[in-house]
């Protein structure tokens, strides 16, 4: 049994945004080819993708010849569009949510869901969290690493997950025992990165750690003792430095403690304890998994591929099925971490 | 004998720099005690310190408690002002390696020295390189991540390492035989992390990641092969996210590999032929220096504190010492590879 935490699905279709919101910056399908469409930002390329982003037929065709289970379907994080007017972030979350939701619903042993969320304006995001949840029978949702300003519409600051005024969606998932998936997008310093696909490979590990530490040492963890929080790309950089991480808490308390007095390595295994935050399996090598099955314990770690990207584990699974462990931690992570993350 | 690679030093006074080139920015220190400065950029606090930055007496007496031999010195990355005018970021850089060449003359069994270059211009630079290595005894250089823009000077945009424009440094690193020491600064995102120290903790690794990914993907290590190259902090978070590097590089070649075919894991261990490029120890875990090791072996790996700032090794030394590891290999990484990466 594999349960895959972390794929990525489209509509084949959806209107035209830009026209129905009236502001460009959405993404639109332009399917060129039969097999084939390529996902446009307003004039300009963005990727390339194949049928299996939006055919529930073709994706379980590869999941039968990855010998994956089940998937947990997520969007695609260009489409969290958190920069644009709360009510079509709204709007277009709901759009996504239904499309996921009608996948599951017509392949229910095949796939599982999670939402999306306008997380630029958090009331919004609680109840549409909780449609998503008590209506359409999804298990939680996937947000982004932060929420991002956009001054045209009224935000000057960006938020990182941390802050305030994203309380009422921790309250909301933890009342509705919802999960939520952390993925990067909309990376941090990538105007630095012009080349060799740096936001990718250099900003979005960034922008989890980001993400990771401001929960921690927000106290988010400690205000929301019930809330289960996963993280994409085995938790981006933060597990390799930790130690860096920690040692700033015990000789900088009076800047890094300032909010929360617990330190980060409580927040993974300890003493018998698992970790506080789960983190899918996503690194690629068999090392560094090495070093986060020790940070996090295989109980805080699930299977996620990625699927159906090019990023992603071309063959689903194979790292850990390649891994000398005890076949108990293998089952652990392809499947029971993410039924406890998401109650399935 | 334990060598020191990463360690920092700064003169205990110059001149009012704001006032001598005309604009500020520059560092000045707040001498308020006899014992300590606060580190001033215009008229913003930046740092406390202590008098072991500037005092070499201190230093020793520091050095002896914790049985280290010897210190490999170089400035304090925010004294780079690659932002500054060329000539003034010379004029700075040579006071600043004058001093260190003074304490390395006064002491000599128990300092050596980096220089410190004028990036912003690097035929400037590479001139400098010369004169740090043979008119000042120094060993090499320490340089930042990347190269900042300042459209006040002409500088549009910011000049990662892999930028063709800084062919002149390296190939005068090479043909005078003189290690480079990357250590990160002005760190991207900085902006997006205004608390809990992140800049230092999220965003120092993901540059180091930034300059190794640049140097490997622009080809850097081809061009130049006898290039030495040391990156600070253990390589930030390149080790641990060289599968999904290694991993794009094979799948997205048009894009990664577009001007250097050598796939990333080809620059660490291998085969039995050692890494391609040094970096120091400073990781604060065990686990992850061991992960280190597995990837770049302990012929790649300087010992390296940070002394004497809080964010470094607090006991310089013990966290090698307390490893499980072979008496060579703890040999190796305290001062036999920074003696072959500086021609000690």
């Amino acid at each position: 049994m594999k349960i895959d935490l972390h794929t990525h699905i489209l509509p084949r279709e959806w209107p035209d945004l830009d026209s129905k919101y009236g502001y460009g910056g959405f993404v639109r399908l332009d399917h060129h080819k039969p097999c084939c469409a390529r996902m446009m930002v307003g004039g300009r390329f963005f990727r390339n993708i194949n049928e299996n982003v939006w055919e529930p037929t073709r994706r379980i065709e590869e999941m039968e010849e990855a010998g994956v289970s089940m998937q947990v379907l997520s969007t695609v994080p260009v489409m969290f569009s958190y920069w644009a007017k709360p009510a079509d972030g709204l709007d277009l979350s709901r759009q996504l949510n239904d499309h996921i939701a009608e996948v599951v619903r017509d392949h229910p042993t095949r796939f599982t869901g999670l939402g999306t969320i306008p997380m630029q304006d958090p009331d919004l995001a609680a109840a549409e969290l909780e449609r998503c949840i008590k209506e359409l029978g999804l298990r939680g949702v996937e947000i982004g690493t932060h929420v991002d300003a956009n001054p045209d519409f009224g935000r000057v600051e960006t938020l990182n997950l941390d802050d305030a005024a994203l309380r009422p969606v921790w309250s909301t998932a933890e009342e509705l025992d919802a999960g939520i998936f952390v993925h990067p997008w909309d990376m941090l310093g990538s105007e630095r990165m012009p080349k060799y696909w740096l936001p990718w490979l250099v900003a979005m590990p960034a922008e989890t750690s980001l993400a990771i530490c401001s929960m921690i040492f927000g106290g988010v963890f400690e205000r929301f003792p019930k809330l289960r929080v996963a993280f994409a790309h085995g938790g981006g950089s933060f597990p390799f430095t930790i130690g860096r991480v920690d040692h700033a808490f015990r000789v900088r308390p009076d800047v890094v403690a300032a909010e929360n007095s617990v330190s980060p390595r409580q927040y993974l295994a300890h003493n018998g304890m698992p970790a506080r935050f789960y983190v899918d399996s996503l690194l690629h090598d068999a090392d560094a998994l090495g070093l986060l099955l020790k940070l996090f314990g295989a109980e805080r770690i699930a299977f996620g591929s990625d699927y159906p990207f090019s990023l992603g584990e071309t063959q689903p699974g194979k790292l850990i099925e390649s891994m000398k462990l005890h076949e108990k931690e293998k089952e652990q992570m392809f499947s029971e971490t993410v039924r406890e993350f998401l109650r399935l």
